[in-house]
């Protein structure tokens, strides 16, 4: 199958035609990038040569090219709907790295953040949010009935999502504790602390990633003003939906830390009341109550992932951690109470370029054309 | 006049050293250590060459020398007391950098955690807790009575402790808003959520601190169970105490950073519902009523830290980074109010090394004999 | 086919299995370890949980599996011989990863340097150095005859004679420019100034290795006293022996970098009289002529390793860089006239985990079963 | 004294700011950018905050500015010309962190790889190269007769020179071994094998400095084509003449390796006849001469160094680090004699923003005014 990547040269893009060189199903690949038109992919990125090989071509060129099935777009934000719109009337799926599908129809959160309405209103009311895990079978269904516009998820937003999924989607299954919700939220935000590397920055210098402005340094930054916030706040909405419950509230805090890649998200979800423990004196180091606890929340989460294929529930007693899951397309979660027994700490690690980026975007065109989920995305976790 | 350091070649120590060595009260350090007993300290550090010499004793032979007006301990917890009883019985001033005297009269929680008892019980009632920004008072107090035991505070208790303590311990400005409080901890817990660098760790190489395990990686450690847990909660409730109030819950939650320094904190106070506002949809970008809330809190931490020489409240716009207090003894903080409104979120930068261990010692010792507070501590923040 | 893995616990023996569990050849692993014994390799390394599962065995019970066809041994130094000579005699290959079989039958050389005779002499007249660029067909052959113990070579020595072989093996192409020795180096010595990551050092924690003390800094290390210099000497000689010449002098430094992978060696080679060009004014930037000259340099190297599946020899203008091949078994060279036009500096970067260590292991195994010799190497290099 | 800073917002500026704000003669600042004028300095470093203040004017007022006795240029290359002029006008000295003034009178070099002619040719013959220990006695020569121009020595340049000065310069004593010369460098090129950290590239963003792009990896840039290596061999020349001998080829070979300061550099010295040791086997680990030869050359860099107060000879066995002389003025140097007994491997190392840059412009204004050398730069180095 030949596949087109559109805004090749960023990072997002030679990701995905490094994890694409290998795609068994995919036999080759077109590429466009407007900073390097003309250039060959292997000058621009000369890890590749040997390996792979490719002249960059106009974005149009790409979507005209014969027979190319899929689109993937790493272009900036607010620039490619008129390409989706072109993919679609081609019978093309479009799986768009950009925030431009995230938000459905909601193009007032879209404008707010992004500072551009809709060019292409009607196509944002098909598109489908790719967070495979919560979207499977809507893409699924949404491919069998003609070409689809997938809104890759964010970085931020995938990480934190899939912490909190369980929690918010799950009535607790009555056979373990015979409560009815895991958490309550009503009173309480669930914070969602992250800490991103600076691969998340994308390729283009600035001084926010220049190597002695971030090394051997940690801060927040955009705090309580990222863009990802409205994402993430809308994905926990729809995961509450499914518990039927309201929208929790979310604070969200972004930090940057001196490595190339990862996100670590810790997650405070404070528990329902049915599940609390009350420790005699919390300055005490954590009861066997405790441990309890989060076993009981372990086996929820390691049951409701239970078929993923990227989402391990680590064991009690390992903690999640971004080393572990470089190169992979994994999402690792450990799930620890707290000391005072009433909320869930999740902590969830991707690697934010494949699982928070190209990683996912794969997964979706396996998911798309029925490949097997894994194809592609084999790769085992670096060691170091 | 001439000071002691017990375990001067683990990093606090040769950190004391490097400051003291051009302090100037000091013209004399005596120094000790069990690995390298017999030896040189620029021999162990060569980086002192040429600038700062001296044999390795016993740690008796340094309480015994002559003159010696102040001891500094920096050893693995649990092995110091009867250090302390010596100088309590020479008269000399003890500032202790384990947790061995952070606890004051609770053995229970101290031994649970540390898991030693009280060796000499009543000089813990006697030791104080040298927080200098919560206990100054007390330390000029204690000092006009004698020789005096400092339980100097752990890294972590450090930036947490300075980021919540004008919301806990003031009753906000009257003038500002006329709210009584600036939190309402009753319901939810605060959560410290806070990011370290790999000297925290201490010379001692092991698995955790091995370059390959914690480069280019991020990951919490000890969640819901890190023994700064209970000093952090002890000094919320002397805080809190302070407005009158009950001592808050508390979840903290560590990482380490691929980041030789630096720890910064990032701490979720839930907002009275006097100071709440509420935005009318908060999936947009924060409102001008959110800024002018951050303006406002802003306000009262600068008010509580005005006259505080090692607090630097951030202006509004600039968050706080580890790389901006490096190797000096400054705490840095910046507030910004959530994006619902609902929280304050306070961030805290301070070298762990530094503010976090041996300038906050020294700190205390300027306390102590009355010098100057600032002396030997006048450091001003690397640029990179 | 079913491989044994024997110290698989160390990061050699990890990045082995990593390599092996996706070998298209390879349906089995058998491992061991000492210090974790009876442990679950996916405990130790948790990265491989839902990937890679097995018990760590003894080092005898993985040589006595049923059907086990070669043997990796990440052992350290000095103790694996009676485990090659028991798979000698079970007719298993072997190969070695420690500096045991390196040396052939210089055991003065191997003992001063490693502290240890021979056990087993006669094993070591039967062993070939593993690398496989200069010993591929002694590897096949030695193959063809019976069970084979591979010495596979060290990682610095991997860079520096991949970097010095075209120039030291080669009389130059008369068509090129009538010369018959590109290089002179009866007078002077060649130098490898080499710089490593810190994986090099391997799993056990020391002081050297410790984060704080080699984050932020770089430092050579074992100046002139580093025992890969006799092993890189060894290879220069043979290399040179291929185009009749004595043996050069070999100065090696190697540096310690604060990165996790990759080697970088630049080597110093001094230019034959004829390829030497005398610049006007040295001071002046590099004429046209020094251009030319390198060019000439890299269609020798170029030529040289034309059809090897590991070598790239790098376009004019592009400098070999460790974070171009990480991951990879790549040894990337890029070749450079000085600026005096008297010597060539050849650079080149390996992962020092993979064509420094397990990659080059593998090669051989593909070599000795006459698998493709990419098999279960085609990693593309990361990005960043 | 009031001192002026133009260029007072680039790396080398606020690094000169920071010290100068301690120098015990130093009472005044006046600071000047391009960039950022009209706005205050510890709004581009609020890590300056409470210590440093003040506006960012012209370059123009700041040179007019009542009492300014000294100007620290840091700016870029080329453009400073008449800011020098008008300084030597007002009889202000000026120490200039360009390039600008490092080439004397030999223009074609200086244009050839600057890309510009001298503008004032005059100024450029009463210009002092100001690496201190080569021409301390000439800059306080210069500073008698009136207003002086300090071409302050490039960074790799420093540290290249310091680590080859004692070599070149010195007929070695007849006292330790007869002979005349320590080295030979007729047949072979002074090689100089350097690493940098990414403070050396300034603080605008580029893709060289991309923290993705240069973390977790070690490169060569500019091999054989780096503008400083006409500067280290004006320097070589001048040294060697002090021996009266002609000028040595030289082969400098820049790397960039991830970590924020710091030069380490590798440099490759032949010895002369009468000092080499010719070892039975050099593949053998080093023998006792190797050793003692190493111990009588270290005798001669004492002895050459030993009145500079930032030199530091190392003892043998202690080699040369980054990490030791962070923040500080100092070059540290370790010297060992090469396994085969031929060559000098001297490494030196150096903070390249403070020996490198701005701590030597310092050391230059004390010997121009005749202050204490060692005032403003008595920083301890960083022990981490």
């Amino acid at each position: 199958m030949k596949a087109g990547i559109i805004g090749a040269t960023g990072y997002a893009g030679a990701e995905l035609i490094r994890h694409l060189a290998r795609h068994p199903q995919i036999d080759e690949l077109i590429l466009s990038s407007v900073s390097f038109e003309g250039e060959r992919i292997e000058d621009v990125y000369p890890g590749f040569l040997g390996r792979i090989s490719g002249k960059l071509l106009k974005a149009d060129e790409v979507i005209e090219a014969n027979d190319v099935k899929v689109i993937f777009a790493a272009l900036p934000h607010a620039v490619g709907e008129p390409l989706a719109a072109s993919c679609m009337e081609k019978g093309i799926h479009y799986i768009d790295l950009s925030a431009d599908f995230r938000f459905d129809d909601d193009e007032d959160v879209y404008s707010a953040w992004y500072g551009k309405p809709y060019q292409f209103s009607e196509l944002h009311k098909k598109s489908i949010y790719g967070l495979c895990e919560l979207n499977r079978q809507k893409i699924k269904d949404g491919a069998s009935k003609g070409p689809v516009i997938i809104g890759n998820p964010g970085c931020y937003p995938t990480g934190a999502s899939l912490g909190a999924f369980p929690a918010l989607a799950r009535a607790a299954d009555a056979a373990l504790n015979g409560s009815y919700q895991l958490f309550s939220y009503e009173k309480t935000p669930i914070i969602v602390d992250a800490v991103s590397g600076a691969s998340g920055g994308g390729r283009e210098p600035s001084r926010s990633f220049h190597y002695s402005e971030c090394a051997d340094s940690v801060a927040p930054y955009k705090v309580a003003s990222h863009r990802h916030s409205p994402e993430i706040a809308r994905n926990f909405a729809a995961m509450a939906q499914i518990a039927g419950k309201p929208e929790p509230k979310l604070i969200f805090t972004p930090h940057l830390a001196p490595m190339n890649r990862g996100i670590l998200s810790t997650i405070y979800v404070p528990l329902s009341e049915e599940w609390r423990v009350t420790p005699s004196n919390a300055h005490l180091p954590p009861s066997k109550e405790i441990e309890e606890l989060t076993a009981k929340i372990r086996r929820v989460y390691a049951d409701f992932y239970k078929d993923e294929p990227f989402v391990r529930v680590l064991p009690q007693g390992v903690t999640a951690s971004t080393n572990r899951v470089r190169q992979s397309n994994y999402c690792d979660i450990s799930v620890h109470a707290d000391i005072n027994g009433s909320f869930l700490i999740a902590v969830t690690a991707i690697d934010n370029m494949v699982k928070g980026a190209a990683g996912q975007a794969i997964q979706n065109m396996n998911i798309l054309f029925g490949f097997k989920e894994t194809a592609g995305l084999e790769a085992i976790p670096m060691l170091f």
